[in-house]
């Protein structure tokens, strides 16, 4: 591919779009492309970039074609339903590698949709991507990518290759759909940490804490997650720049709560985080920065009348901030692994995924491979009372600093939604009684047999 | 006690403590009363009572007390604290019925004070009421009486008997604490219910259903509770009168979550009730009637750009209502008998007291006995696998319905924090994938050992 760079279309040149297509264009490549939305398509063509006026006119002829729509209700229009589709253009054999965070159901819907057209000739590639706008623009995505054949990975290698970072492109074992999968399964720790940013600084507000001071605390502790460091600095900021979207993450939360009905799976802690993103978007903070959800948990401080907490110091308070997230993310990381197991995925492979991307937290770090090996020894749903974490830390210790957190907060009057959620699915895993269980045994709510 | 009523105190004369206090100087008591806000001490005088400027002079030569105030730490203040508190001159074997709502653990703490004080003399009696003002005024009120000795019941019996109906003063064993225990889970039923009926004619809204309508259908259904009989009419006229404030049903929540945690119990729909109280709190809404919390549910309707739902008839947008509401109910009445169990509780009492009250509704009564049942055979943990429910009904099927108003509410950006977490709580106890496990099996979550 280093002499001969194929002519490539680019369908959906939003913010991730446009990157990805234009950092195509550095590359050498020929690159068509399609947005609805004119202006975008004149910025591209001052880019460098080729621009045709339908889906059918941009994929004519090339034999790759990236989509990066938003919504699978996009994706189905573009490629499928308008009259004037990609379907109808597009080239025996081509290549065309569905960028968009889409529900693994959808993926495997318009793989029997083109074979029901008579048009399984066409290599569709499931690689929904992570890393944010700079990212794309560098061609340092991280990639997560499922194929129906070898013939579609091969086809499709050299070019995920050009927007993926070197050691993140992830080829995901489990099919057509896998990837999307995959992508799902980091969402369900960036669902929980984007949101627990928020409660955790809308805590310390309640608290009576300086934001500054409480967002230096939680990023020296084991507290840290991605999400919170990048989150936080645009509380501070009156939530600006806007860097993503409460929709965005409201939609990819979607995604992960219906994929788990459909497989029967309980997602405790993102369906939690979903409901406050709904109760957000009603406020008509959809458009907004999601860092700015800090606003529904901070606007009741003083509206309950006098409270009466009883953590005095700041130390005490900042430790109680810390303990509150270190609760949430130990439960995000579980919920996480545990739908990652559900859905057949490799965890070794999620978890690499996961600790290098925007899903990375302290806590699953050092509690995912316990859990990981159990879930690879079938003892994740038992056997955990006899066994102290490999940390030294057990599972009643970081429920009861939690409680601490969850029972301040009460006594302030401040929601908790993902702390006290948190809380009771410890106490759930703690239901035997086992002194000793190991932290990562929390994830027996989620893997165990309960006859 | 028919002819010579003797002398009762009566601190604190708020809405309940009025119509209390009202009814037993109808009764022919010479009730002195004593309340912080003098025009409620004027009313009180024109309704044939004496009054007191202080604790100590109400109680002063009194055999009988009633205490009536609205929190703990008022009850503190009145009885022990504050210079002129009861504790000053209450004479020698008084019996003092603290019918105020509070935790187990306050009047525990409360019984060692006054021993501590060397006043074990004293009766102290733990009853807690229910059933509204004008119950109280008619002295028809549920009561639930704790004692720490015989000689206490009898003493306090035939005051209790004047406030209660004859049908309805429940005696709890498990001493004193114990009418605060039986409270408790009365209102896990009150919190989660309360916040359902919004919740569900919240989702009645986003559906464009006409809110009577949805209102005459689920009182016509299996989704019927006392909660949603009495609020709902209400949420029709823009929550007038102010009946029960949120102030005070998210008081009883946190007695009940903070309890739990004592217990080291899962409150799980009473948690996520709790959240959305504090930010209803939040928002402002604190002093009007729990009704008007729809608005936290239904303002974001429209707010989300468009949306796309399926249910398309009238019949089936309301069968999804009805759906929602059956699989919280379900899971609240579990959730309820579960922590009664934890704490020591009768169940048959428990199930007495609440389907005759405040807490009832159709699911408690269809289900709630099973799960009676195998508690008391020490099966509720297990053994459902094997067992089809007595109404005929599964959790499967219960749980299929529920996620399909889930599903709905997803498409049309609605949040259901008690329906979602419900549908995850049923998801868990169907995690062993038996079919034909019967509804009470969802109990399963709280009493189930996961090893």
């Amino acid at each position: 591919m280093a002499d001969q760079k194929p002519p490539v279309s680019f369908i959906g040149l939003g913010a991730m779009g446009f990157g990805m297509a234009t950092h195509l264009v550095k590359q050498g490549y020929a690159v068509t492309g399609f947005d609805v939305w004119g202006p975008t398509l004149e910025r591209f063509a001052a880019a460098g970039g080729l621009t045709a006026s339908t889906p059918a006119e941009a994929v004519a002829d090339k034999a790759y074609c990236v989509c990066m729509v938003a919504t699978p209700q996009q994706a189905q229009s573009v490629l499928i339903d308008s009259p004037s589709a990609a379907i109808t253009t597009l080239p025996h054999g081509a290549v065309v590698l569905l960028c968009s965070t889409v529900p693994c159901d959808y993926v495997q819907s318009l793989a029997r949709q083109l074979a029901a057209l008579d048009r399984a000739d066409i290599h569709l590639v499931d690689s929904p991507v992570s890393g944010g706008v700079a990212r794309a623009a560098d061609g340092t995505l991280s990639i997560m990518a499922g194929f129906a054949s070898d013939a579609a990975l091969a086809a499709a290698r050299p070019l995920l290759s050009e927007l993926a970072d070197a050691n993140k492109l992830y080829i995901v074992a489990g099919g057509i759909g896998a990837g999307s999968n995959m992508k799902m399964v980091h969402q369900v720790l960036a669902a929980c940490q984007i949101l627990s940013a928020s409660e955790a600084m809308g805590f310390a507000a309640h608290l009576g804490l300086d934001l500054g001071a409480a967002m230096d605390a939680v990023r020296a502790s084991d507290a840290w997650s991605w999400m919170f460091e990048h989150r936080t600095p645009r509380m501070l900021t009156a939530f600006k720049p806007v860097a993503s979207a409460v929709f965005i993450i409201m939609k990819d939360t979607s995604i992960i709560t219906s994929e788990a009905r459909r497989a029967g799976f309980a997602t405790l802690m993102t369906s939690a985080a979903e409901q406050v993103y709904f109760a957000g978007i009603g406020r008509g903070f959809g458009p907004d920065d999601d860092s700015s959800l800090i606003r529904l948990y901070a606007e009741g401080k003083g509206k309950a009348g006098p409270v009466y907490g009883v953590a005095e110091s700041e130390g005490d308070k900042l430790a109680l901030v810390v303990d509150l997230l270190k609760g949430v993310q130990l439960c995000s990381a579980a919920e996480a692994l545990a739908f990652a197991s559900a859905v057949g995925l490799d965890l070794d492979q999620v978890f690499d995924l996961c600790i290098n991307a925007a899903g990375g937290s302290t806590m699953l770090q050092k509690f995912g491979p316990d859990m990981i090996k159990a879930f690879g020894e079938g003892t994740a749903g038992r056997g955990w009372a006899v066994q102290q974490g490999e940390g030294g830390v057990g599972l009643e210790e970081i429920g009861e600093k939690l409680k601490a957190a969850v029972d301040e907060a009460q006594r302030l009057k401040a929601p908790l939604f993902l702390g006290n959620q948190a809380y009771n699915v410890i106490r759930l895993a703690l239901q035997t009684g086992a002194a000793g269980l190991a932290a990562g045994a929390v994830v027996k709510v989620w893997a165990g047999k309960s006859d």
